[in-house]
């Protein structure tokens, strides 16, 4: 009983996707891909045991050997092919976004609540990191008592020169987003955004960062997001609880010693840091356990993160002013 | 040529600046001391070669014996004894605070103006801390380019349950403003208070807090205070600048395995972190090399806490406003 | 196109492979189990997805619904069942070691030499292992220069009190010797077995011990083996080379502060530490890529093992004088 | 009471020496100095507060001004000077080694012997350093049990190619000689010396070796000697116990990040590694509380050295047969 996914968008993602589902999980292969460039859906086919190309991402969706659809084409498209997979009833693992917008992902909610069951998981593949899952372990099990702070830090070595300060926070520090809501078991209440003078290596950009969040209960959370840190990929935290505190640094398994330094290697980018949580969050998407995030999480990501980046505009705090959560979200 | 250093105040800094002026600095010997506990400082009197214990503060400052002065006294009586060295001519070791109000430290710069020279050093010793030296350096050497922004920890295990919020940022974090100011090169200009829920130990406190300031230049700079973290004394930083970033961290030398865990020791209080800070910034003011914060430093901390504490219970950001530095303390 | 495995020995090894090969491989699935202890088979196949229960390992072995066959079973039963799966012509993953004596390894090569092509793998996982790979790695792409030296370091918290030396070595270090012929591409030519006083706690074994190994390209490389080291389960080494160093220490991803410690968790035994070994060794004899230990690696393994008990009762340095190295596993 | 130390000998060592006992002590000054180049010694005198600069080593040690003697010149005059000492009645610090032949030693014993009194200390400042006395401050207090095993390891950047291989024992491993026997209060009975290939930056050195050290209890010291390992200094040690490990690695306060590497940095040679012990041995030598190496420390030392160097011309086990310790130095 192997799973068929259909993968609409064979670019970074979606061809380390293919490759993960092809060659490191269990019960599933390759059933469909689909690319604007025919090309490129061709070449992640042949490589994933011989998988049908679609030329058209709609058929992929309704094709009947395609059992579940994995979303990872650019983020406007993002709403569009997950609506069709509901209204297909096929389960869907959308990268994040889940929709750019809170319009966007509010209509794929209510296309879940017009289907009555949950098909929706989005990629926030954090939530199956073992270093994550340890600091929630640790939190959970009463080792350091109640949370009290958290202090995030999210550093991508460069970014395309002069994106808006905006997008720091859309795309990059949505992940702390997430997981400060995942850790927690809470929402985000209350928003505001401090900047330091750019570097001078962002083009203009409003980089970095350093978002304020509190919880409903009271967490504090701060997040430094710096996507023009130049030496290297890094993402890093530590919880502040009221006996203790758990740091979650996640070093390499070997040291150098060489040129005057002991050092460890960091990685140039996210996929070698999140290698073990792609796989590990596919593994349980095709397990159907259910521990990834919910199109409701895909809301609220983006629904404070819309509310930080409105903060940043103004400097001042924002009240998050979430919507109460969809009977088919809780518990 | 031994200068003899009279000390008021023999409490537990006072009495361990006597062992380090006796036992580990070179060219200083305690010449007096004075104590409200006369008992007490007949006991360090005895421990440090013999010094004389004077009844009364002020003729120890004015003894012929007595080459300069350091105050560990009670905070509020910091400025009087200070102004009584200025007026005697007498070089002086104050521990921080200068004074508790703003206006008490502007009364020494004014006779300190009159006086027409420095006479004044405020021990803020981590100025002296290798560590803390090494970060200036590494970032003076330009090893890291521009700074933009700097994350500071500073814990304590336990702290007298329900003291006001605004204690913290007076006693505790006064240590982090100064060394944003010495690390940098410039004035804080605006200041924010953010609170989580406090923590559970603290008695009604405003426990923890974090502290968000600004440099004239624009560096950013994050202070979380906590002085009931149970767990250990800590204080740390990281530096971040446009190339790189620098932690202090300053492990001990040792490690143990055992039960379990890979463990470094933390120290239970400030003492044993900064014991070689504080040597040194003895060794330093007996050399009369003058590299200790000056009272317009100590003027300065002062301000910019008053400056937070207004921002803690406003809950708004707040403009600084410095004044201008006086002539005495420029170049 | 998924591969069937019978597992002969459902005890921890076997019963974690099944799960293994069941939730977290590509292409396999577990089609048998034998193991004495039928109660014991049958819960495993229950929760590998309904694989079938022999009564006989040989009817496993030559059940034409077996393609492969994983051997997890007491070390003395080891190389019967290897023998009759090379004679059955069938692909065979066996845990270390291949054969406890020398004598019955060099039957499994006769055996591999008449069939006149690679069937057998032996379970040496530390190969597999990310920490091992990047130490290759580093070595192999010249950042440190040529390998002098290997500092290996082996604790477990506890052993059977009063087993023999020799177990230490046969068991235990003979990963490290595996892994040391694996770094360096070579044969250990010489040995050499230094003891302290044994521990208190180990009921009269020779515990720890020293072993001393030197190559033919003359690297030296030494092992603390210490199977009641009480704090916890650590597999270390530092290799040291012309140009620098390579410590593999394996930090897991978060760390403690508590009770006047930053700490980091040791496990408590080898599972957690090797899990990814044992899954990325099993999906790579999934899926045929050879880079597991072959038959003459598991005689190597013995081979020098033998040299280092005889070492350790002599108390002298042992040439080794491996045999040559059969044509089959040349090149 | 001001200590006039004479100085023999104004090379990198003696200078040091001065400067710490001028700037860094208390209850110190330099009163004169000897040094076969006058300018030098004119030099160092001159940064010393203006010590009398002598132009007879014999005459600087029997001068009234002089209260106590430190020996910084050529190992092959140690013996002397300190015997001149010893007939004069003043306390000496002699730099390590006390005389490079165990000949040598034994007559400054027999001379102090027929003084009645101790008056000789030997230069092994480790024993002063903060990593070591914390080390054994967790050994003595029963932290970690009984101790079994301790790992040395001992690097130097750079050596003259080509020196003899007994000079990185007389030399450098010689500190690991006597931190041995002071940490664990014992002799060491038995000696061993392993030797991989020679790195090729040696011009032929047999560098670096591993040096096997059995004490009188039955601990097993290894240490790992490398005089040209490029990439920095560094001396680290664990010590293996019954109940768990105590490790001294001495990081620095600050880590960088920068260029891919989270790094810390290691010195270039052993001075800023030991400058806090330099220091601590001084002061503790001017207070007269006779921590420090004494002479049969010293002849220890060397003795054990010179059976060290037997076993590496060897390749034998060599037991050292330790003469028994005089009653001047029990207790
Ligand atoms: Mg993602
Ligand atoms: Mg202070
Ligand atoms: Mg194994
Ligand atoms: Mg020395």
């Amino acid at each position: 009983v192997v799973k068929r996914i259909g993968i609409i968008g064979t670019g970074i993602m979606g061809a380390d996707h293919a490759r993960l589902l092809t060659d490191a999980v269990s019960g599933a292969c390759v059933g469909g891909v689909f690319d604007p460039d025919a090309e490129r859906a061709g070449g992640v086919a042949a490589r994933s045991g011989g998988a049908r190309v679609f030329a058209d991402p709609y058929a992929l969706i309704g094709d009947d050997g395609i059992d579940a659809v994995l979303i990872a084409s650019s983020d406007a498209t993002h709403e569009e092919y997950v609506l069709a997979c509901v209204a297909a009833g096929k389960p869907v693992l959308c990268e994040k976004p889940l929709a750019p917008t809170t319009e966007g992902c509010a209509r794929i909610l209510e296309a879940e609540a017009a289907h009555g069951s949950r098909l929706v998981t989005v990629g926030f593949m954090r939530r199956f990191d073992p270093g994550y899952t340890d600091l929630k372990a640790v939190l959970d099990g009463g080792e350091v008592g109640i949370p009290l702070m958290i202090h995030h830090v999210h550093r991508n070595p460069a970014a395309v020169p002069g994106i808006p300060g905006s997008a720091l926070i859309t795309n990059s520090a949505v992940h702390e987003l997430d997981i400060t809501r995942w850790l927690f078991g809470e929402e985000i209440t209350e928003v505001a955004v401090h900047t330091p003078r750019p570097s001078g290596r962002a083009g203009g950009t409003r980089d970095p960062q350093l978002l304020i969040l509190t919880t409903e209960s009271g967490v504090l959370a701060d997040v430094e997001i710096f996507v023009n840190a130049r030496y290297g990929y890094e993402v890093r935290c530590e919880l502040v609880a009221e006996e203790g505190t758990v740091t979650l640094d996640a070093p390499p398994p070997t040291s150098l010693r060489r040129g005057g330094l002991h050092a460890r290697e960091l990685p140039a980018d996210w996929r070698p840091r999140f290698a073990e949580a792609y796989r590990l969050e596919l593994q349980d998407w095709i397990d159907g356990t259910g521990r990834g995030a919910t199109a409701w999480d895909g809301f609220a990501a983006t629904y404070v993160a819309q509310a930080c980046v409105a903060a940043l505009e103004s400097g001042e705090r924002h009240v998050v002013g979430m919507p109460s959560i969809p009977r088919l979200y809780r518990g």
